[in-house]
């Protein structure tokens, strides 16, 4: 790229153009929340990963940010960008190296394009929305080494995913030996399985793994990247490297993608198998992490049996492993009160059919959890364990969708986009109550495994006063129907802490597990 | 007292005679976890509670521990201790009184009486045990206002307590206007409801208190003395008192208190209703009370809708309130994993028949709650609402039970009282499993409220072979019956998770709800 010089500030009305790693040309526009890269030629010669440093400060008006660069290889030193307001932005390098030094230029940011939203954001304290206001309803899978099979493997999956009702996956960054297969790249420059040089990365590794992301982020798809896990076991050895090379490793990735506005940060997959690393090294990574990237994108961790403490500052939203927690909304909401801090149940047991019991859900039983975890006011993730010929399942290496659920979750996402942008919250979670929504406007209900033939119309007191009128709809959330209950419903107040239809009147429900009520007020 | 004279060391046979206040005098011996006091006379003066400063160092050894005096009015002070080991104790006092300071002098600890086990300690992560290593088994009720009642009505509480299951009782330093009573003392001096000398308190007020703590201890139940609450509501305003007041407040009472071996600090019941007080106040307040015990009694809070943070270091135990969380293990066990402290719900709604539904609740669904928080590796609180002709509840003022769950949370804890010193641990919670105990030794198990006519002999298998056998017996919760089921079952694996009778049998079970299981290794 042509540095500090005078750039053409057009915005063409079809949006900047983006190479295949979804990133502008520094010397052409970039979409609000795109990316843009400067370019500079810079020393080969030494260990230019560990001896140079590289960053440079953006500035529009009295706002800038701080981004690190990184080295590519080649003797090529790249500063990533993701502006997060249109207009024009100046940067600035820094370097301990005179050639990379006080780089000047500037560019323009444009109106994002369709489909862009910006990356996801606490709000409401429990819930996530897109930076630029729009809800983000998270329905999660998992598929932890997808893209680390061949490629037509991995054409696959983005293929599944475009047609799947997922908006994020959990995915690592490390290779996954449990996976029975060989990668063609790894992270480090040597010799797979165990001579690696930790002090050089691999250049072609993380190019891959952008072009990824990049592909995720055109679909609408967040990615949770999961940054250390347990499935290495040794094998390579990704999983107990020494403790700086961890902290050089995460402050590389954050300087490769933190400029991609669909990347979480998962510190880690069941973190506390991940005998080698102690608590305290956790609460280090976060705040490199924390401390490396301009942007903050969402952190959090995932564990196995022992739960991070979420309460600290560094993590945005839980993300948690339980088998039984998500069965019951009332068990659901419990997190909630501890942590004040949007709770995501990545992992909740798999649709399948493998002999572990974590991997045998039924259909019905993977629906049920979000559905339980919605009326919560909690979010659930995912995964398909499908023994394939080809010895392949979705959670491992991806491929294509077997099970049951996920036309489910497509219904269920939609009456989730439906639903008020402030998020569902529970209604009276003290005393336990199938409904979620929002006081005197909007309630979700779930009956589970329940087959009631009725419902009498009685809602919770919050917001409610004499006269109010609601429609209601029957929801079959495994059939995927929505039926209009016939007439308008007046409620009156009933006792101490309820209002009822002022008639008496109840809902028919068809006696079928998995029903579910929408009541909307009208004027 | 005589100070600095030479002490006699006998250690009587019979124990030590303890006051009214079961205090021992300074010049006497004094039993292990027994209460000394040294008695100074000093300055009536100015304001003693504002102006003297006065502690004690007590040694024994190399070992030393500090205790604040305070004021007792009269020109009396007292510096009152807590030995927690046998032999003769050193001690010297400091003041910035030149009366009351460079006192020395000495006592001996002798072995503790019967029924003295010591201050209740977290033991084994999330259970309790007193300092000589009895189970402290936590069967706990709660009497707000009972201490702020008529001579009479208090005595009879103590009598009630005496033939009681509780080892346990929540309890209220300042008196509370929502029960319709005026007491007889006040905490500071001055006169109600609002015209207090905040700079002065009110000795008579603490010698009642601490008369009644003392009975508490005679009678073995622990006192976890609430600081704060919030239904004072303004009427004295001991709820709105500045934040200076509330530091010597709480200094003063640990003062006079800690020495008292069954104290337990609540800070708060439902903090989140005392407005005035900030997140961080609390934390503060906590921070004082642990600076000023030298015992370090439990700690804890309790809310109404908002959780305290129990993972701050400070905190020993979780205490929540929650109406929802006991009526299934699953839900229960959920907080063990966030705050891998013990956990006690001590409020978990009321046996009585009060229109609130938090008042309501049956004999049967307190009892359940006790169980099912058992078997979640938890503790559980009970309180009593039933409307007296007098106006009186238990729970508010004392008086006597009514209710039908406190005989049976005295089998219920006779059950405990019959299990693993270490405490009952979840079998298996990642799946949910209705079993708690000690893997491969002793397995306790509830059903609730469904009603099976068989249990088939299935264990989960850590620590089981082949060839482990087991007897049963069959536990009516309700009804009280323990009935042994006839022959031994031999355990022999049945798949990857679990072990079965090698034979295939069950244990016949007569279909009523609220049945229990427990199943003991024989060799």
């Amino acid at each position: 790229m042509a540095l500090c010089a005078p750039l053409a500030h057009a915005q063409p009305k079809s949006g900047p153009s983006v190479n295949g790693f979804g990133i502008a040309a520094a010397n052409g526009p970039v979409e609000k929340w795109g990316t843009i890269e400067i370019e500079l030629a810079g020393p080969s010669t030494g260990n230019p990963f560990m001896e140079v440093e590289l960053s440079a400060v953006f500035r529009q008006g009295q706002r800038q940010l701080q981004a690190t660069g990184f080295y590519d290889g080649d003797g090529k030193y790249k500063i990533r960008f993701m502006p997060d307001s249109v207009g024009v932005w100046q940067y600035e390098t820094s370097s301990n190296r005179p050639i990379l030094n006080g780089k000047r230029g500037s560019f323009t940011a444009v109106a994002p394009a369709t489909g862009n939203h910006g990356p996801v954001r606490v709000r409401n304290t429990f819930h996530f929305g897109y930076e630029d206001g729009t809800p983000f309803w998270q329905v999660g899978t998992t598929s932890y080494a997808w893209a680390h099979q061949g490629e037509q493997l991995q054409q696959q999956t983005l293929q599944t995913l475009a047609t799947s009702p997922f908006n994020k996956i959990r995915m690592a960054v490390f290779p996954n030996s449990d996976v029975k297969n060989t990668p063609s790249l790894y992270p480090f420059e040597g010799t797979a399985p165990l001579q690696w040089d930790f002090s050089r990365f691999n250049p072609a590794f993380f190019r891959h793994l952008e072009q990824r992301i990049s592909q995720l982020r055109t679909l609408g798809i967040e990615a949770d990247l999961i940054l250390f896990h347990p499935y290495d076991k040794g094998h390579w050895g990704f999983d107990r490297m020494p403790a700086d090379v961890n902290e050089r490793y995460l402050k590389y990735v954050v300087a490769r993608l933190a400029a991609y506005r669909n990347v979480w940060w998962s510190m880690a997959n069941e973190f506390d198998f991940l005998k080698e690393k102690k608590p305290e090294d956790w609460d280090r990574y976060f705040e490199i992490v924390q401390m490396s990237d301009p942007y903050q994108h969402l952190r959090s961790i995932h564990n196995a049996f022992v739960l991070y403490n979420h309460t600290k500052p560094w993590v945005t939203h839980v993300s948690i492993q339980n088998g039984a927690v998500t069965e019951d909304y009332e068990r659901a909401v419990l997190y909630r009160d501890v942590y004040n801090k949007p709770v995501v149940y990545d992992e909740v047991k798999y649709e399948g059919n493998f002999p572990q019991r974590w991997g045998q859900l039924s259909g019905e039983d993977m629906v049920l959890r979000f559905w339980e975890g919605a009326i919560a006011g909690t979010y659930v993730g995912h995964g398909e364990t499908f023994t394939e010929p080809s010895g392949r399942a979705w959670t491992g290496q991806g491929g294509t969708l077997h099970g049951q659920s996920p036309a489910r979750l497509a219904f269920f996402r939609k009456i989730l986009s439906e639903s008020p942008a402030e998020g569902l919250e529970p209604i009276d979670k003290w005393q336990g109550n199938p409904f979620a929504g929002k006081h005197a406007q909007y309630y979700l209900g779930y009956f589970g495994r329940d087959t009631p033939t009725a419902w009498p119309f009685v809602l919770f007191k919050t917001g409610l006063a004499d006269g109010m009128k609601f429609r209601a709809e029957v929801i079959d959330t495994w059939n995927m129907t929505v039926t209009p209950v016939d007439g308008i419903f007046e409620v009156k107040k009933r006792d101490n802490y309820t209002f009822a239809d002022k008639d008496g009147r109840s809902i028919a429900l068809p006696g079928r597990p998995y029903m579910a009520l929408r009541i909307v007020r009208v004027p």
